[in-house]
């Protein structure tokens, strides 16, 4: 590998989601991503389906390419032993266990730290290592019910939903990769490493800036929307004639032109909409004004006719059609990975393309222990009889 | 500022949304981050409501502190000069424009590289620096929309559901954050900086990772679920007696705790529901005894119940419950930042926390050019006369 992260060593105790997505992103980057798994069944993702043949998870594939898979039993003495001397040799160590756990491991900072000052200890939880909720177990579903997206997303007359990737999880990952490398930056001026107490929750309230700012500026709670913008008109998305349009006017010119296009040139100078700010205010007045226009074509004649106009829109794509969309193909954003048992596998491409050092997608997911003796031999030079022994006594 | 990237100066000609909150997380890690904005109206995120005292818009100052505000022409030949000049001082320059703008200022990355090859120059767009779509504007729900996420958000009897935050630029800058700072760490061995062509598009498709394995195990196109996560079960929200709960339950022993909850202790053993993949095949069947059972009882009933069991559950928050959450209080998740003009103003924090350098909030967003003679002599020793003529031509 030769990415921008090339000579970081990531040990990488986490499972599910959080943890190894992030992790996914570091090793995309470069960096020696070593997945330690527990002996019997590793990972719980393994068992995620749908499957692929042989067992295989397409889940658990899909979040853990460009690491190598160790197993280690961590509450075996040995292990623990293993683990601690893999500490030495690593930058990194990355953990999403419930709070708590990794002490009861005796993993816990103060004694990795001890072993190596310099190594960067990366905890993502649920709610974070303090406070009243710190022990409580945590999914995607409790971060975006308790941190509020569900309250904002959604139809104006219906329930709560939930956002339909796991941003519960993923934004905490992505988080976590920012703060994993702000610390190695600090380190490479001041040697020293330090304690990441990442909490899933708090991600989630970060990106809702839009939300807690109106909420703070005008005490009104904001609710679901259905595809509309808080602040912006139009900014949502419209049935035409034959599906679904998304789009967003911003500007005077953009306003302009849009009402040109639907041949609506009398609401320009309308005073009640000349921001995006005043149509969001009188909503009720321009909504069914512009649903019913946008009603009178296909969604490929609205595309080509405000396209020309340089009206951002688009539409609303499913999956089958993101995959073929030519300009993701002309970029490369679909790609393969190459199983050496499953054959190649399509795989969505990092998006961290950098000029010189780009980010890759690599090698494919581990087995479960694929990479033990390479590991354990490459940095402890155990012996193959030492390793017979530790798999005698179910350590690795 | 004591940060992580204490020393780090990004320069940052970002504007609207997924610019300004990746540069506020470089400024909330301690970045010298310098907005550069047009000496007339600046960044156009000024002008969004809602606003507070003085027309000072809470959405601008929601994503800019922590930055240092200077006005700067760039289209004026004084204007590229001095930003050129700049250049040659920084770390970072980050921009997000349509391709092509920065190479019609002469500003370009072959440009801006030549004068500074170890900078690292990030632009976000909606598509990226190449590819059929490269010109087109973007913005958020034009993402949402084409990236697929408002395809699988939703009822599943209901039309595509914007995500209630702005996901579309949001996840665009959390990666911009990532390929930066990646880039710095490759700068550290190789002394060479380069370019991040980062895509919305691209940002938005790598986190719907879930949906596109799934798409590729099986063939099948992912609809919309409401509250449902697409693979286990239960995992979703349901009405109770006075309001909505989310739960999940996760493992065999997470099952059993929960069927003994609602009294239905002759549904652990029942063989279409002994996993959470088989229960999501058998949704249908099981759905109506959950969605039932849980009516029974008020959202608080069953949280003292269900977390007594240590089953992962949560009340759906709205906005207004975030803020008084007392966990979220306990952790500081909301602070606040005091304003020369405005007084203490709420704010969320930084997710980042850091055992010994962490991020903070620190400075609240800079008025229009609050900082342009501060940079302007601090950085290039322009004198009150330089500045005073630069007035004078409105260059700055």
């Amino acid at each position: 590998m030769s990415g921008p992260l090339k000579g970081i060593r990531v040990l990488d105790l986490t499972r599910i989601l959080s943890g190894p997505f992030a992790t996914m992103i570091l090793g995309d980057l470069g960096a020696d991503v070593i997945k330690v798994e527990h002996p019997s069944g590793g990972d719980g993702s393994r068992g995620n389906g749908p499957f692929l043949a042989d067992g295989y998870s397409s889940y658990f594939l899909s979040i853990n390419r460009n690491k190598r898979g160790i197993t280690l039993d961590l509450a075996h003495p040995r292990g623990k032993e293993i683990l601690l001397e893999l500490v030495k040799q690593s930058d990194v160590l990355v953990e999403n266990f419930v709070p708590g756990t990794m002490a009861r491991f005796g993993l816990d900072y103060p004694v990795v730290e001890r072993l190596n000052p310099a190594i960067i200890y990366a905890s993502i939880s649920g709610f974070g290592q303090t406070g009243p909720y710190a022990q409580r177990p945590a999914l995607d579903i409790i971060v975006q019910g308790m941190g509020g997206i569900m309250s904002i997303t959604g139809e104006p007359d219906g329930g709560p939903v939930r956002v339909g990737a796991s941003v519960g999880d993923i934004v905490a990952s992505l988080y976590c990769v920012i703060g994993i490398q702000a610390a190695l930056q600090e380190r490479a001026v001041s040697g020293k490493g330090q304690m990441l107490d990442l909490s899933m929750l708090e991600c989630q309230v970060a990106i809702e800036e839009n939300a807690f700012a109106r909420y703070f500026a005008t005490g009104e709670v904001p609710g679901r929307l259905g595809t509309r913008h808080p602040s912006y008109t139009p900014f949502q998305a419209f049935e035409t004639k034959d599906s679904w349009i998304v789009l967003a006017t911003t500007g005077a010119d953009g306003w302009s032109l849009f009402c040109s296009a639907i041949d609506r040139v009398d609401l320009i100078d309308d005073e009640r909409f000349t921001s995006g700010w005043l149509r969001t205010q009188h909503y009720q007045e321009i909504e069914p004004i512009l649903s019913e226009v946008m009603r009178r074509k296909t969604t490929r004649e609205w595309l080509d006719e405000l396209s020309a106009l340089n009206i951002p829109c688009a539409p609303v794509n499913s999956i089958a059609d993101v995959v073929k969309d030519p300009h993701l193909m002309y970029r490369g954003a679909i790609t393969e990975v190459q199983h050496p048992v499953l054959g190649s596998l399509k795989t969505v491409d990092s998006p961290l393309r950098l000029s010189r050092t780009s980010a890759s997608v690599g090698q494919p997911a581990p087995d479960l222990g694929q990479h033990t003796e390479e590991v354990l031999t490459e940095l402890l030079c155990l012996t193959p009889r030492e390793l017979e022994e530790l798999r005698q006594g179910k350590v690795i």
